[in-house]
């Protein structure tokens, strides 16, 4: 029963490979036959080039990619009579190679004046006279013009897992690799007016790709652009001559980002109360309310309820005025699997999660952004995005790809009580993922209702609930180190016994 | 009478001046005796330091330098007694040559991975052992940390008019000066995420460095980037080998950047109806709604009665979802100035203007944003921030200093109407000003309420007023030739008979 049903998740990502010049190089972001136009529900009928998931999304396949890599080459039925192999590490290859090939043409038509989004958001194929090519969109397509900064950081962290699983240093040391590497590590570090070590980028920058109130410095930005320069930090080839200034630069950013997201993001309830007794209007450097946060803005009723003694998380957002207190699932989960926070940080937040499950995880594990915007809130924050309406979609709605990440920030703190806590929420999950046919989201305060746009067949979804299973079985510990890091900045001394474990 | 209100104003200016090894520098924001600790009323003793207003501001001292550019060598009257010799222009080649040294101080520090604001929002002048020493700020004692983007842009601005009122060519073409210049461009020309012709910029960036919902791509910061970009154009100097690559660059960038300001950020009743038809979720190049505008965001009811049939304006920011529709003044009136909207449009917000003339400049020109936000939103836009309470500061505040950006803009335009409005409206404000000891701003929906917080004999409200004077005299357009552009990118048969007059 549970095989079948990983047979069946397994069996979509493979059915939806896509090719090109003869080569597989990813996953469109859902499944959709030929012979059928039904990718939502039997009433709606959708065009598939009009929705744009016949594309290769990059921040969706990385699930996709992981799985493979921990699979290897393996075989799958794909109905009574078929049964195909699979070479999971060649295709991630394949998808690093085009990847980077688009990146290098972005290159050639970048100059002083123009921006420089080196990773689109996705890519698909076109016929062009007979010919396949392949047409990436840097935003220039995207509904609103959103940059997807994402894409380059989490292209960086596939690179090393590929790398991890499979010890392949001769593709990673390759030229046109470590240059890759090199030159979004560079617009990552290019001048700027601001001087925070984090980076500023526009709205929707992210996995949350509309207007959500993620403007400036979000967290999920932040986050993988850490666990970047991690993985950059190993990547980077010491005897080729072109990364002599890239490799300090690389440490002396991780420890100034560290420290900030530490600092300024890490909310708990003595953080809470530091905030409660700011003075504002503070000039100088020795300011205590750097930010100059007004105490009238934070939401300590609602925090005092939600904030578990011994829990903690970091903060969406800072910046003039502003703490953002939703609870990011991506950037938290993700700050745990790359050691940006400390030890004792990730055990808090895995409290947290335990001790607000019925808001955090509910009926399908896991919400996106806790807690939704509403009402004015909602009209100011979104512009008015129905889609984003309250508790749907990224505004609260519940997301099955994050269950590889929640599943990997347990397997990475590495109590027991975590893990089994997760196992037994996936194992449900993964029933009723099945029986409603793998949507991309849900809505709805604890997850019950299908997204109301939600695809079916979502790759993401399907690799999401089986990189998961991977995660959190006997050998998981083994898979985590293509994803995870270990802890960076703090002595040996100080590593408590999760770390020990993990 | 009106010349002792005019010799009051500049004898302020001329008091405040502050030295520098035995230079003098500029003029701190606020005049403060130093026998008297009363720069706000009589109940409020407030310490200056704590207060800061002793720091040269940049972007406070732009009027007073201009003005002194104009007025060159001058005679003031301090008291009955005492009478002493200005030498204006020297004073402003000081002011340049000091904050390019700060600007080249920072840049020694600067490495790949620290933010690099080039010119500082304001200095003091620190003695240390005896000897006076320059104190910077870049934002590291801000309250709230916000980045003074703005005030590299005005440097240039300032460094061509002085340019413009001395013929100096050798300081402009000096090595040194050509690189500060260069500095900037590239800064703001760096590598970036984002595709935008305009640039992205944090919370605060300008004029208005407080949390008010100008992240993002701001108006003021665009229209101060365009006449930077102009007034660089006009300074690089073409014999100076670093210089190739920037020139083409800043063309390039100009006709963009116009483009782009002139199609997202016009707006009429054209383009509100246009947006009243919008489409969303619109994906592919041909867009026409290219930032998912959602009707229900716009305040169709507020604009129609608001927007005349024959005016228009920029809007304040654009970004996914997301229009401002609040009127910043400094982007509007800095726009007609710098020709970066055409002449047709230039009318237009001249025409809005004057048929606004209750909501955005009603007892004292000019409001620098209008609406305010109120009520929730101004909780989730500002954080709650006292100092922009709804109609209060940069919140609906009305600003004296902006009154010579509104006369240069009437001159530009040229029109007797808009000249002769303006000067019968400054009039009248210059007696409330020097009845009021010259506040920083006013509060209240017309601008009755002298500003809550507002300090007395603020330099930039001398020195608005005094400034709008000269352009609005005789012989203003002679002047504004310092600040302003001619047309650039229509061609000249176009031209409408405005420009000829003007």
């Amino acid at each position: 029963m549970q095989e079948a049903l990983e047979t069946e998740a397994l069996s979509i990502l493979v059915k939806s490979l896509i090719t090109y010049k003869g080569r597989i190089v990813g996953t469109p972001a859902a499944y959709y036959p030929e012979s059928n136009n039904d990718i939502t529900d039997k009433n709606k009928k959708v065009t598939k080039d009009k929705l744009n998931y016949d594309q290769v999304f990059i921040r969706d396949f990385v699930p996709v990619a992981l799985l493979f890599l921990i699979k290897g080459e393996f075989d799958v039925k794909l109905d009574e009579k078929k049964e195909v192999h699979v070479k999971g590490k060649e295709i991630v290859k394949n998808f690093l190679e085009v990847t980077l090939e688009l990146h290098q043409q972005e290159r050639a038509k970048s100059f002083l004046n123009t921006g420089r989004v080196l990773m689109p958001a996705s890519f698909k194929i076109k016929k062009v006279g007979g010919k396949e090519k392949l047409e990436p969109d840097f935003g220039q397509h995207a509904i609103a013009r959103v940059t997807p900064v994402d894409s380059s950081l989490w292209w960086i962290l596939l690179l090393r897992a590929y790398w991890k699983a499979t010890g392949n240093t001769n593709l990673v040391h390759r030229i046109d690799f470590q240059e890759g590497i090199r030159l979004i590590l560079e617009l990552c570090f290019s001048d700027r007016f601001d001087r925070e070590p984090t980076l500023l980028v526009p709205d929707g920058a992210c996995m949350i790709d509309r207007r959500m109130g993620i403007y400036g410095y979000p967290l999920e930005i932040q986050v993988l652009f850490y666990a970047a320069l991690r993985a950059a930090d190993e990547l980077m080839d010491r005897k080729n001559h072109s990364n002599k200034d890239i490799i300090p630069a690389i440490k002396e950013r991780l420890v100034e980002l560290a420290n900030h997201m530490r600092d300024e993001y890490w909310m708990d309830m003595e953080a809470l109360n530091k905030t409660y007794q700011y003075n504002v209007e503070e000039y100088g450097e020795t300011a205590i309310n750097k930010y100059n946060i007004y105490a009238s803005s934070i939401p300590y009723a609602n925090l005092d309820d939600w904030l578990p003694e011994d829990g903690g998380y970091l903060i969406g957002n800072i910046g003039p005025s502003q703490m953002d207190f939703r609870f990011f699932a991506v950037g938290n989960l993700m700050s745990i699997i790359s050691s940006l926070v400390t030890n004792k940080q990730a055990i808090e937040i895995m409290n947290l999660i335990e001790e607000r499950r019925k808001e955090l995880i509910g009926q399908m594990p896991f919400k996106i952004c806790y807690a939704a915007i509403e009402d004015q809130e909602w009209k100011i924050v979104t512009g008015c995005d129905p889609k984003n309406s309250p508790w749907s979609y990224h505004n609260g709605g519940s997301w099955p790809v994050l269950m590889w990440m929640w599943a990997a920030a347990a397997r990475k703190v590495g109590e027991e009580e975590y893990i089994n806590f997760a196992s037994a929420v996936i194992e449900t999950a993964g029933k009723r993922l099945q029986k409603d046919r793998w949507p991309e989201y849900y809505d709805g305060h604890t997850g019950h209702l299908i997204g109301r746009e939600a695809r079916r067949n979502q790759t993401w979804t399907c690799a999401g609930y089986l990189l998961a299973k991977e995660l959190l079985s006997e050998v998981g510990a083994k898979h985590l180190k293509l994803i995870s890091f270990e802890d960076y900045s703090e002595p040996k001394a100080k590593q408590s016994k999760q770390k020990q474990s993990a």
